[in-house]
């Protein structure tokens, strides 16, 4: 009571908080060397107790690690979180500018505040109310925050070897973010895809030429459409030659667990505008689909003229970027090789494939101590059951941080189904952010007793 | 001899004018009203004494009209060129920048120089030195400079329907531009291809999404690789259902005429540092392919992320800029609703089919007055032979204007194989360039004697 006496009584001061953070532009993935936010996330620990260092590796945007808490405690808790924030691109989309947060209806709009910017803030100012509140942490944290996520956490698995000691005792870890559904339930996850970011390059002529050409001169941007038309088929079965041999069939136990979540297809269906989802799957069949089917999809597609009105062109070069969603056993270097067999087997060796970056899937059971204190918390928070997802459609480096160590993991966040994570008018909801600083604190709690 | 005297006496200033026409950066594709280098032209006319009007549709970049000459010439010259220029893009690729006009190693290179600037102002010169020389030109001569050819000339069929009894009484008309082959032989032309060029628009999702949702929701560039890949076969033919059945064969006699046309096709490949034509063709095959086959080119491809490193967004939009070099009997429209037809019978009917412009295929006589013209022209500057093209691989708008009223047209100009025309570091030599105004006034006398 005392603590969300303090939350309330801090309100306007936590939002505001929040509000500085998401204006940092930290879009790492387009050149920003990510020391801003790094410097404000160590601040902001630094104001808890914590003990701050930058994990630094050839110049890439630095990992902030923090410990905090008595060293002495029986159970410690791995946080991992990340400051960088997606692109905001297309800008023209956005109703307030990405970088400008904006209160409105209840929400707040900014670029990279459902992920993750509001978890790290929410999770700080739990412990700050616990501090104040209690006057000392049950438990020791051991809390990573990278900058490269949007870019597939290149240099996470170099960190974990090189620090691995530092936190390898962790008997536990809460993941970045999470949400609510459509019916309002915190959702918890287990398991996350891996990816492979593939970039396929075409080459034509020495340089771009007039259309008139098409008659003689290869085009870099056919050759390209046909590479990737071999990729996936129109029914969006992957055809890349042996990929699927490699996807570890779902224990048949798990598979029950998943078709009985609750799935609202119709509500995602409506959110996005949709009248059917790919290959016409619905209900229990499309959940299963989106946790434990690998993807193929193209991010983007770059060649040739693309302004206003019309260039006769004859492009030169010819660019996708294509990205694999990740389910055991595949891993992003047989991905890439794979891709790269099927294509020269095609006739498509002059397309070149490369890995951009990549994750590999991580799993781990719903039903470990981390998970289940998640699920406490949300009933002791939400006052109702929440869904506990083994496996989540999106990536993240979660083999390198805890399955590599043999930690389980789990997550949940103050997001919502409409959060529009990777998307213009990116927000969370207020109600929902003060509730996730609550949950924090019940979390912490429900942890450190192992219950 | 006096004429030859004349140019040589003013090639600096000369030069100086061409340089100053380049630099206006004419792109009315992007935007560019056209009117600055529309006055430019008119100022440049009426210097030789003719009467000018401006055509103008609605605001579009207007159509500069010029007669002069002899009312009572026994002949009339109809004049065919345009002011406006391709898109300077990719800049990175420009040596100096493309409207700052720079001489070097005998080359001028600007954007827009060989196609077709350096034509207008050597056609303009060559009438100031006739008219120093010999006091009165020996034709009427009508001048026809529009604005939007890189866009397919989207007004002149209008312009045409509209003022075309002001024209219609040429005997010929010189179109716009033209140069020498590899050989330093001039090329002449009696024909163009037309042009169709479409958008492709998929839509998916209401908006991008995190790519997580591959599993799930439609993506727009998926979609567009798809149908794109149902248009075109790897082995470059056209798979339009119905297309191919609308290509008019070549007349025997012609064709016969087209495969003894010099074509060195080692030479075509080594400039573009290609391996080998489409289709693996060669030799007469080749340049028969080039003059006479329609073409499907995709001139560009844009959807979701272009950017530097990654970025994990699932398209909500795709477009693709697709130009069909057209042959009799193909029309724009015709091609439009062909493939409009075939991607709703593939189930592409989610792909809009935009026609953003075209403009009809044209052909005349290689034997007409004014090509003989030409040729002799050709022969008494250049001392050899030309080449005779019945029909070119670019496109222009030569049967709204030539076609339509019965006049023959031939083209020649002052370009090169390697003036990099619609690429970067666009050029002529000056060389060619200070022949090409002999040349003009050389096919002046012989057109106006009817030899």
């Amino acid at each position: 009571m005392a603590l969300a006496e303090y939350v309330r009584a801090h309100r306007e001061q936590f939002l505001e908080e929040l509000i500085a953070f998401c204006r940092i532009p930290s879009v790492t993935a387009e050149g920003d060397d990510g020391w801003e936010a790094a410097r404000w996330v160590a601040r902001r620990l630094e104001a808890l107790g914590a003990d701050v260092a930058f994990w630094g590796i050839n110049g890439a945007p630095p990992v902030v690690y923090a410990e905090l808490g008595p060293a002495n405690a029986s159970r410690t808790l791995l946080i991992y979180n990340h400051y960088d924030v997606q692109p905001a691109d297309p800008l023209d989309l956005w109703e307030t500018p990405p970088f400008e947060p904006h209160v409105r209806g209840g929400h707040l709009y900014a670029r990279g505040v459902a992920d993750n910017k509001a978890n790290i803030v929410a999770r700080a100012q739990a412990l700050e109310a616990w501090l104040a509140v209690q006057g000392e942490l049950p438990l020791r944290i051991k809390w990573i925050v990278e900058g490269e996520e949007e870019n597939s956490s290149p240099h996470v698995a170099q960190v974990a070897a090189q620090h691995g000691e530092r936190f390898a005792d962790a008997d536990g870890c809460l993941w970045e973010s999470g949400y609510k559904d459509s019916a309002g339930r915190h959702v918890l996850y287990c398991g996350l895809k891996g990816i492979a970011y593939l970039e396929l390059c075409s080459r034509g002529a020495a340089q771009d030429l007039h259309s008139s050409w098409g008659t003689l001169v290869p085009n870099a941007a056919w050759r390209l459409v046909w590479a990737l038309a071999t990729l996936k088929a129109e029914d969006e079965t992957i055809t890349v030659e042996g990929l699927m041999d490699h996807v570890r069939p779902p224990d048949p136990a798990e598979l029950e667990h998943v078709r009985r979540l609750p799935f609202d297809a119709a509500a995602i269906r409506e959110r996005h505008a949709i009248s059917e989802f790919v290959g016409g799957v619905d209900g229990p069949d499309a959940l299963v689909r989106h946790l434990y089917a690998p993807t193929c999809t193209i991010c983007g597609l770059c060649s040739g003229y693309g302004g206003p009105g019309t260039k006769t062109v004859l492009p030169a070069h010819a660019v996708a970027k294509v990205d694999f969603r990740l389910v055991p056993d595949l891993t992003p270097e047989l991905v890439r090789d794979l891709v790269e067999a099927h294509l020269r087997r095609r006739g498509f060796a002059d397309v070149e494939v490369i890995l951009v970056d990549g994750v590999r899937p991580a799993r781990s059971p719903v039903d470990s101590a981390v998970a289940q204190a998640a699920a406490a918390a949300a009933r002791d928070v939400g006052g109702h059951e929440p869904v506990i997802y083994p496996n989540m459609a999106a990536s993240g480096p979660m083999y390198d941080l805890c399955d590599a160590f043999g930690i389980p993991a789990v997550g949940f966040g103050v997001g919502w189904p409409g959060s529009n994570v990777h998307a213009p008018n990116e927000n969370v909801r207020l109600d929902d952010y003060f509730e996730g600083i609550l949950m924090m604190a019940a979390f912490v709690e429900r942890f450190a007793q192992g219950t």
